[in-house]
């Protein structure tokens, strides 16, 4: 087991250790906010016809170009309707925005440039249409079997458009885990009870579960269990049989009811790093439970959601099949200092000023269990070890708690 | 009715036509992702007792600053347990992270520094312990009845941490509201048919979808309507049943069969805004149906997409009562190019630097209906009309997809 590693080690360790997940398929509306876990190529080409994309005609440019004015109409070409055909070099069709181009037409004009005559069209005399104008050609945008979609994504709204046009109807993707949460603490009483006021509510159980749905991991249980090896472990044996993933809170430091690490470990989980060099969340602990991994988060709210986002969130979404995403940097917008030659996790408020600039506007706690404080921050700066002066203006990295 | 309005214009007729909907109370572990629309106090002090912030003892400073170095040990004072007293100004007692410090206590020494003896513990000679360290003192995040959490705020982590901690077990939250998406064209198949060539797959209404959930939408129904006015009535009447808000893709340009305005005029829709001056997305409409707002978006994917994250996403959160975003600015990384006097919605990546400045990358699309380009993007920028050259460097406005 490894112990006091820095941040950087510790993040390397849990992603070398965390398998990826089969990946499974489901029907395309059971698909939003899943990971993508297959390419998707273009089935047709994009657009898959010559698509008006204006009201009009659709004509012949050179009968234009020789000096004809006056259309004759032969029908109307509506969205939806196989496409019609001009049956000689002067005739013209109506068209609607969508609808494919007739055979034998290769340009559009709009209908504010047209007026009507008997049976046909008169184009203005002062409008001079271009040769195939008002045209979306049939795969210009992309031709088919064209990479459309890589592997990893995300779906949201971009990707869940391609899929349905080019007809996934059961894409691969990663599967929703089932994540189990056990937060521990004798101090800890539910939202039901009354505290004794030495007692506080148990809140990171429902935190993290809503952190992890706004992250779009949906299937999380929560359960308590006390600072007691027995009931400490059959707690979690009910927690691991029925997830994928488990993540505990509280118990993990060295104080005499500090039994997480030592009943995980009865239990037949694979000790792999206990401590990382940071504050808060310095005493985090991880292991495998067989293929499931586990994490012993800190019991203090600040720890446990700052180590959430930090570990576990991209772990889960790596055993999802998600590339690891691009570091997000914001620039300090004030002093801050950090004696200890431990890696810093500064809550911080976001935005961007007018010359696009990401700032951060640092938000410290008073502890660790100084939660109150979080309210209004949207993730946090991670600031290096090895320095205990950041002063204002410079570039940090930066994690959002949703982002 | 509006015609042909401005961005602004448009956006802030929305914003004041749109009602706030009624708030609702529900069970605190539904309130994830919902709009808080309360505020939230605190209960109790936070913390609410003197809190041990390390395993050690519990004692008293002047005793150690008088010279004493063994402590004789009274008890063990764990968390969730009433908290003892020091029977004199000597004795100490052992103390676990979390624990309410025993009365008569004023500071931690933590077991690190201490070796045992025969029925207490020596503090080492070489340390020099603070008054009143280590201790969480009650009260010093927050006193009892400050303000914790503004009305307005989403429900994340953070949130739920607070309410949870201070016993909100039914906050009052905006609903979240059942949205009935509508899209019409003939041109559209669905995901199960094999389409012909000059027809296309229906791709706005899971997109749509999907990207409403990224954004906590929940209650999303789909449906398709042809292009004739008594089906398209009739699905709308339906869809208007079932919903707080209706969102319309397609059949709002000025062809002969653009039956949406005519469709929701004659149903009792008050029209209100019609056509915006931008691109993509110029025929939009808006009115209201009662109390229900109606939007008419375009047809095209582009369109339909950047619409519903420009106007409808803001309107829907607006009625849930969230204030309005801060605006969000990012740096043009390519020189883009845009002749029509229009406002120009440019789908962009983000990305920042290692200075902490935000990105954004140019990803033009083809046409409007040119979505396979949107794939990988984060969001677009807003690029005023009264510019055509937009060189690189230029700081612009943009707004995320999901963020």
């Amino acid at each position: 087991m490894q112990t006091e590693l820095t941040v950087a080690q510790a993040e390397r360790l849990i992603r070398e250790t965390v398998p990826t997940w089969p990946a499974e398929t489901v029907a395309l509306d059971a698909a939003a906010g899943r990971v993508l876990r297959q390419n998707v190529l273009a089935e047709r080409d994009l657009p898959p016809y010559d698509r008006a994309t204006m009201d009009g005609i659709a004509m012949r440019w050179r009968a234009w170009s020789a000096g004809q004015r006056e259309f004759p109409l032969e029908g109307m070409q509506s969205a939806g309707q196989a496409p019609g055909a001009l049956s000689n070099a002067g005739a013209a069709w109506r068209i609607a925005t969508g609808a494919p181009l007739p055979r034998g037409a290769d340009t559009v004009v709009p209908v504010e440039r047209l007026s009507e005559t008997n049976g046909g069209v008169r184009v203005d005399d002062d409008y001079r249409p271009k040769r195939g104008q008002f045209i979306h050609t049939q795969g210009s945008d992309r031709r088919a079997g064209a990479l459309l979609l890589k592997e990893g994504q995300r779906i949201g709204g971009v990707e869940m458009a391609l899929l349905s046009a080019n007809g996934v109807a059961r894409p691969r993707v990663a599967p929703d885990p089932r994540i189990a949460l056990v937060s521990t603490g004798d101090e800890l009483v539910g939202l039901d009870s009354r505290p004794e006021s030495w007692q506080v509510r148990s809140s990171n159980g429902p935190a993290m579960s809503a952190l992890l749905a706004r992250r779009g991991f949906g299937r999380v249980t929560a359960a308590h269990a006390p600072d007691e090896p027995e009931a400490l472990a059959e707690r979690i044996r009910t927690a691991l049989s029925g997830s994928d993933a488990l993540i505990l809170s509280g118990g993990v430091s060295k104080g005499a009811k500090d039994y997480v690490p030592g009943v995980l470990t009865e239990l037949g989980a694979r000790p792999l790093l206990h401590r990382i060099r940071q504050r808060p969340g310095f005493p985090l602990w991880f292991g495998m439970h067989g293929e499931k991994p586990v994490f012993g988060l800190p019991g203090n709210p600040v720890s446990s959601l700052v180590c959430l986002r930090r570990y576990v969130i991209p772990a889960l979404e790596k055993a999802q099949g998600a590339p690891s995403p691009a570091p997000e940097h914001a620039t300090l917008t004030k002093d801050a200092t950090f004696k200890p030659s431990l890696t810093w996790f500064l809550p911080v408020r976001l935005a961007t000023d007018s010359d696009g600039r990401l700032l951060a506007h640092p938000r410290p706690t008073n502890t660790s269990g100084d939660f109150a404080s979080l309210a209004r921050t949207d993730g946090f700066a991670q600031l290096p070890a090895h320095r205990s002066r950041f002063p204002s203006g410079r570039p940090v990295r930066i994690f959002r708690w949703n982002g």
